[in-house]
């Protein structure tokens, strides 16, 4: 088995201080590998970098047009929000027209992570709900396809019809069978692949080669992550930051434990990375990479730079290092 | 150079997630290693767990003396607190006892990561200071010392004579001249060891080889950190909680970028690793698993089977996953 490289570094003065390795694939729509580092077999779980496989099925169902789901909707049913007002404002207004309340969610309470939000709970004195879990838009459209369907409460069981047909679109898109399955941060199941399968599937999302609802739905959701860059993260968030820099050309997408994705419909690629530490900010680096090296991203973009390079402040604002991408993994 | 090896493992369901490689070295008071893992050479930063090297010069130049400094407040100038009201308050009458104030301090504002000081600050609608930065201990402490000296108000300069002793002291301790020095988070620099001459410092802290003023500071620095874990890290803290699951026994100490030490007075031994990516959960799982190995921590407590095992919780309180140490470091 191939080992995962070195693909981020850590400096503080003039020394390496940590460093990340991963692998990482970039896939044409063929389903064919264009370039590799790592094991471009490794078997991961995407976490939320998947988010908009697993919404496949609420558009090509029909679900989303009998709902009549938004742009904006469906990009938060591809999102880990932030829990800002932008967010949770319209969660809140989708789970009215689904006729729902909070408590029909099964993603659990979380903290926003954006500080405003966060700060105006303390100050009511008001607790964190399921609304603020950064995956309360894709358990929206969770809901939305479980009302279409007609079936059961418990739509994060792995036997749900809603996570069946999350599997079989999983499945189809990456090529491969889900070998292992995990329970995700908001009870959905998550689904294994190759980090190839992962880079495959994003390549199907950026340039379909079969005609028909899937080709619909794919092209609906990354037209819709790429118009509502600041529904899919939040502010100062990677996602949101670099997706704006490529000026909506792109579709990207954090995942827990370090993954990332990219959807590049103008050139037919699709590219996934996995950090082997789980380190997120080495994630973001390696991405932010790999986007500069296809041509996607401008290196000298401050959103660019803040991501590749840092710098490093520390809490007088003082630069104390940087992070760079190692040379055995891209050369900027 | 030898390679970092497999420490931590983090699995999710029955698939291996993610993975943290990091190197280790056991060292008795004699300097010579007993047992490491990965490279014993590797010149790392120890960030903050070298404070109680860097508060050696307060307590042996007479200055903590001089100024009545108790064991509470040795404990402090050793801390990476978490600016709960326990820490601040004792840090404020510090400086009042110095007919000094906030704004001498150095390190800069941070923000609490204590939940209900934090709160607190949102509630009552104000900044977080520098006396919430994790460092103000230490701060205090170089203030007393740059009190009893007579120094200049700049004491996070290289050149001041508060950093020019800490750097003294640090090298003495590790035997190794430093190579490098970074600017730490608080601003203060931050010298370089290998990982072998900071488990050496840790050794000589835990049974000085030769009586005189340095001996003393160091055996009374080790008794503060052991009196007082809550002083040192805070409620719900990885050094908090261990040092009390030890009764007391054994001395901890974090540092940011994964890097953790243990100094066990009765056994003479001293303890550092740094896990190579910086992930500070890995840090905390292969100190842990160290001081079983040696007999130090009870694998049964519960705050080890935390630091080692997890459970991995999601966000509705399901057991996703678990952390174990690599078979390849320690088998339990």
């Amino acid at each position: 088995m191939t080992q995962p490289i070195p693909m981020v570094e850590i400096w503080r003065g003039d020394l390496l201080e940590s460093q990340h390795l991963g692998h990482a694939v970039v896939c044409d729509s063929s389903g064919q590998v264009v370039e590799a580092w790592g094991d471009d077999e490794k078997v991961i779980y995407p976490r939320s970098s998947c988010k908009m496989l697993q919404a496949l099925p609420l558009v090509e169902s029909g679900a989303a047009d009998a709902f009549g789901l938004t742009s904006e909707q469906l990009a938060l049913s591809c999102a880990s929000h932030k829990g800002a007002a932008i967010h949770t404002d319209r969660v809140q207004v989708w789970l009215n027209d689904l006729g729902l309340s909070v408590s029909d969610f099964r993603c659990g309470p979380q903290k926003p992570s954006d500080k405003d939000a966060h700060e105006a709970l303390v100050r009511a004195g008001k607790q964190p709900c399921q609304i603020h879990n950064n995956c309360s838009g894709k358990h929206s459209g969770f809901l939305t396809l479980t009302k279409h369907l007609g079936a059961g409460s418990e739509y994060t069981q792995v036997d749900h019809p809603v996570q069946r047909a999350a599997r079989s679109a999983f499945e189809e898109m990456t090529g491969e069978d889900a070998e292992f399955y995990g329970i995700d941060g908001c009870s959905a199941p998550n689904f294994s692949t190759s980090v190839t399968g992962l880079a495959r599937a994003m390549a199907r999302m950026a340039k379909p080669t079969v005609k028909g609802a899937r080709a619909q739905a794919s092209e609906r959701l990354v037209n819709a992550m790429r118009t509502h860059p600041e529904l899919v993260a939040g502010e100062g968030g990677a996602c949101t930051e670099l997706m704006r820099a490529m000026n909506g050309k792109v579709a990207i997408k954090t995942g827990a434990e370090a993954v990332y994705v990219a959807i590049l419909p103008e050139q037919g690629l699709g590219m996934a990375l996995k950090i082997a530490d789980g380190g997120t900010r080495a994630a973001e680096a390696a991405i932010a990479g790999l986007l500069v090296k296809y041509g996607a991203l401008d290196a000298n973009h401050p959103m660019a730079r803040k991501r590749l390079h840092g710098p490093i402040l520390n809490r007088n604002g003082l630069n104390t290092g940087h992070m760079r991408l190692s040379p055995d993994f891209i050369q900027l």
